[in-house]
């Protein structure tokens, strides 16, 4: 419940609060998402085609623990919440599932802060999913949870550690004033060697 | 940089790290943006028709601090980064976006850790902001964010202690097994009595 509290505390457009969190602990509705998982695992290690090593690095992941974790949660958004006028929702009409997200990492982020580990499982069917938990039409699932005591946190993701991909530069990802301003204004110099302590761009 | 850092360490699927931070100092850019919100802010509280009483109060409303705070930021996805081929977005394709929601929720609880209040401005029409940015076709913004040192935090959401709306008790959004299970099962029960310490559901 703390965990559901700080998740609940996340911003929302027009303050919607438009999630819903749907614990699952019976193990029917698990087996029959594990099902899903497995099929959409498979679909999707075939789009690799005729890369076998990859292949086989995809297959040795470990990409959910549905079955082993002890509670599952599936994040979902409710567009009717408040609706149909909340307030920066009618510019930006997906800024409610934006706030789904915000729950989602708070929720990450509490949990963690309980010793307790998450992964996000995002290679299942969603047709699937909203018939195995009954959801109306109007509610879309945003994320499958599965939460549970793990024996260690790994230092870092595991799609690094496994050479899958590294993380980027930070500054890779950091764009002065516009996109694609290769000239730094001079009055961005300094900004950030303040973290670094080393010399940026250099 | 230590909120940057932050929000660079989010989760993502399959690692994509799909987002990018545009710092925003510069007055001609942001008058650029200030005007598309003035704009949109008119369309959207004429949505509200003949509703007098949540005009006024729209209006009355700070819904952004685009010139006087310290800094913009626009947070943006980049669905080709690490693509065509991501783990776990094969499947559900929108996972990119929720990757950066995540990253942006970071950002904001790095930036209050930090004492510097975040806000968040959907009332901005893209397209204006895509050629104000000078963004390539393939990147797609997600988030416009004000930040900077503030007097104080409130206590409440702007839009709660101004009877917009209320926060919504938290049972009302937690479900428990499937989405319209009114009978919640005995092996539930207790669950949500640890938080409270009051019955729960009485």
């Amino acid at each position: 419940m703390r965990i559901l509290t700080a998740a609940h505390h996340a911003p929302s457009v027009g303050y919607s609060q438009p999630w819903n969190f749907i614990l699952i602990r019976d193990r029917s509705s698990r087996l029959n998402i594990k099902e899903s998982f497995s099929k959409e695992r498979l679909k999707s290690v075939e789009l690799l085609e005729k890369d076998k090593e990859k292949k086989r690095k995809y297959l040795d992941l470990k990409l959910e623990g549905i079955l082993e974790s002890n509670l599952n949660i599936c994040v979902t958004y409710d567009h009717r919440r408040f609706g149909p006028y909340v307030i920066g929702r009618m510019t930006i009409k997906e800024a409610g599932i934006y706030s789904v997200c915000c729950a989602i990492q708070n929720l990450w982020l509490a949990a963690r802060a309980e010793n307790i580990g998450v992964g996000w499982v995002s290679i299942i069917d969603n047709k699937h999913l909203k018939r195995i938990l009954n959801l109306p039409t109007n509610i879309k699932p945003i994320a499958y949870l599965c939460l549970g005591y793990v024996n260690k946190f790994e230092v870092q993701p595991d799609l690094q550690s496994q050479n899958w991909l590294n993380r980027l530069d930070l500054e890779k990802v950091i764009n002065y004033e516009q996109w694609d301003d290769r000239n730094r204004p001079t009055e961005w110099e300094g900004f950030s060697q303040r973290l670094t302590g080393k010399k940026a761009y250099s």
